[in-house]
């Protein structure tokens, strides 16, 4: 780093965070829902004070020629702020994971063993773009327990500083230890290198960006990461299926939002209804904008923007793009997922039930769909009340991840004298 | 690596390994278990062959001048072949995780989510020493439905590669497809930094043995890894203990098997009871061979063999060595633990209930004990019928690891044509 005060800095930082979530894991539920509502009000607040800060960001990423597509992910309006405040409160309201008995059994010995939910510790946020992420996460760490480490990125600079100084001068008025939220400050990207090697102090770190962002993490970091990679989600539509029903899922799983991770990027079509099914959907899709890519079996049915390649299969378009290919069965749809697919989310139309059992117990991805579209792979149509993220790891947490995820659990037992013979 | 087929061989055996993860999520219990009956007969039928192979290392290690303790645990007689059978045999009688549907809810829009136990897909296994390991961890991961990669330590090279040689003939005459269960001959360390990176193939990595390996692993692997670094178990003794029950159960902790890692290795005493309780305690150590360190404090009460410095704290002794400290409160205990411990098993000698809780909830450890010895950490004790190693992470499993902590879920969500809106 610039200088090596920066460095020790966010050292610094990492153990008072570990020192606070200590006390943290001891507050009552009361007391951080407490510090909750006081984040929010603040925010509502000091609403212009933010609008004022994100100005400069905003002006900043301008003057640097960013896509207009950053720039409107920066952006705080009062809408925005709105949503924020409002995350909180709900945060405040969910159920507190921290104390669950998650399963308990006595021993022939009479040792009593329960298995409870407590918090991770330190969770290191870093993140890009967004402000609200600097809210949400102070928020959602806070609820399960946890002491938290924002480190946004540059871009969103004086947002991200405007935002977590509001919400910590709130929480010096309330019950709950201060330093259990931090802010790395520094801009420089070397932080990022330092707060990855302190796994004495940190016990995880959940990336959310770009890809880019994300692997330079997973690769960096000796602290545990969980990560999403992109969404690569696939619908195939097997020769059981009701069309109909599979005309309206796969034209909802491309087209509602197509910029997002749930989206359908590959369509697959089992060839004994494709001939009838491709041509009805195509007109859909082409009416709605969406490019089609087709393998060599769908060119022959239905005109094609382009022949899909290789480099098709693999990629999340996150736009009005769809890869299309033609199989021979069910075995083929499920070997091409497990081939291509990011285990995102991914599902089957039929009317099968023995093909939809072999596909969800086949495929190797977080979310398995039976006749809904992939587009529900998220916290709150799960009914989390919350997101955090969405895991495409399969260590810890996978799918969407709420309070639960941000907990771990240890075990507590009761004796009466027992020792080991 | 000494020539790169060396690493394309790693790279081939890796993928081989991942298709065959595919096809043994899907192969029902009652194939697994024939499987390690199999393979359980295989290795009676074979022990001369065995006992052979391993007298090669067991000379190898002789010559190499490998100390008395390290040939020990290299070493392959009757019982030990007897209890490698009898751990198949153990395994094949366990449940099968694998299917189990760990909550399920239906949503407002009539979704069905169900959240089911997977396995986790391809797990590498890089151990020293004993070669036990070898056939253990083949029926864990075939019973969890993973796929295994072994990578034991070119001190049991012949030991490994004929326990290995002997199961796969085995298995070849299953329903298993052969492929799950994978062997990394080269004894060339860079075999490991290869599978350290295999990312897309390999989804976790346990490492089991010393230290220095475990650290090695962490530190390079890009897969996330599972890790069990060392135990610095305590004992805190309050002013509220049942005196009797604390010297039995520190006696227990300390003497019963010193070269565990759930064995104590630092005794806390509250200062109210030192004076009593320190003189009991320390003759019945002293008389059971073993050598005290204490603090000032404790030094100031009893005759200790050394003075106890900072690196005490921090020891993993694993041998006949205690380090004794008075402390002023539980809350001082407490700290203590949290600052110098292993996270592992901690334990509290009291009758004041509202005192254990706080211990229960304050102490960062895997297992914490109220009234009995840290001994009990275990997969045996706790009753999962296995362990394949104690994880000191916080992240996807704590504390003893058996088959459950070998799976992973997904969510499979059955709809009626479902779209989002």
């Amino acid at each position: 780093m610039k200088n090596n005060n920066a460095r020790k800095d966010v050292i610094a930082m990492a153990k008072k965070a570990k020192n606070a979530s200590f006390l943290l894991s001891l507050i009552p539920t009361s007391f951080k829902n407490a510090a909750l509502k006081a984040m929010a009000k603040a925010i509502k607040d000091n609403a212009e004070y933010l609008k004022k800060e994100n100005k400069k960001d905003i002006v900043f990423a301008k003057k640097q020629g960013y896509s207009e597509a950053l720039i409107d992910r920066l952006l705080l309006n009062d809408k925005r702020i709105k949503a924020m405040v409002q995350c909180l409160l709900d945060t405040a309201k969910l159920k507190d994971p921290v104390g669950d008995v998650i399963t308990s059994f006595k021993r022939p010995n009479g040792l009593n063993i329960k298995k409870v939910r407590t918090p991770i510790g330190v969770i290191g946020i870093i993140y890009e773009s967004r402000p609200n992420v600097t809210s949400d996460c102070i928020g959602l760490c806070l609820k399960s327990g946890n002491s938290v480490i924002l480190k946004g990125g540059k871009e969103a600079f004086y947002s991200n500083k405007a935002i977590f100084s509001v919400m910590k001068k709130a929480v010096k008025k309330t019950k709950i230890p201060q330093e259990a939220i931090q802010l790395v400050a520094s801009t420089d990207r070397e932080a990022i290198n330092v707060l990855l090697g302190l796994n004495d102090y940190v016990d995880l770190i959940v990336p959310r960006g770009g890809e880019g962002l994300i692997r330079f993490v997973a690769e960096n970091s000796s602290i545990p990461v969980i990560k999403h990679y992109k969404g690569v989600c696939h619908t195939y539509v097997s020769n059981k299926a009701d069309l109909k029903m599979a005309r309206t899922i796969c034209f909802n799983a491309k087209v509602q939002r197509p910029g997002v991770c749930n989206a359908m990027e590959t369509m697959l079509v089992h060839k004994a209804i494709a001939k009838k099914f491709l041509p009805e959907i195509a007109s859909e899709l082409l009416e709605a904008g969406v490019e089609i890519r087709g393998c060599k079996r769908t060119k022959a049915i239905i005109k094609c923007a382009k022949a899909a390649t290789e480099k098709d299969w693999n990629e999340e378009y996150l736009d009005l793009i769809l890869s299309v290919k033609v199989v021979d069965d069910v075995k083929q749809a499920i070997e091409h997922i497990n081939n291509y697919g990011s285990q995102h989310s991914d599902a089957i139309i039929t009317k099968d039930k023995k093909e939809a059992d072999i596909f969800l117990r086949s495929v190797d991805s977080s979310c398995l769909y039976v006749n809904a579209s992939t587009r529900f792979t998220d916290g709150y149509e799960f009914g989390f009340g919350a997101e955090i993220g969405i895991s495409t790891d399969k260590l810890h947490a996978r799918g969407p991840m709420a309070l639960e995820e941000l907990t771990t659990y240890k075990y507590m037992v009761y004796g009466q004298g027992q020792i080991r013979e």
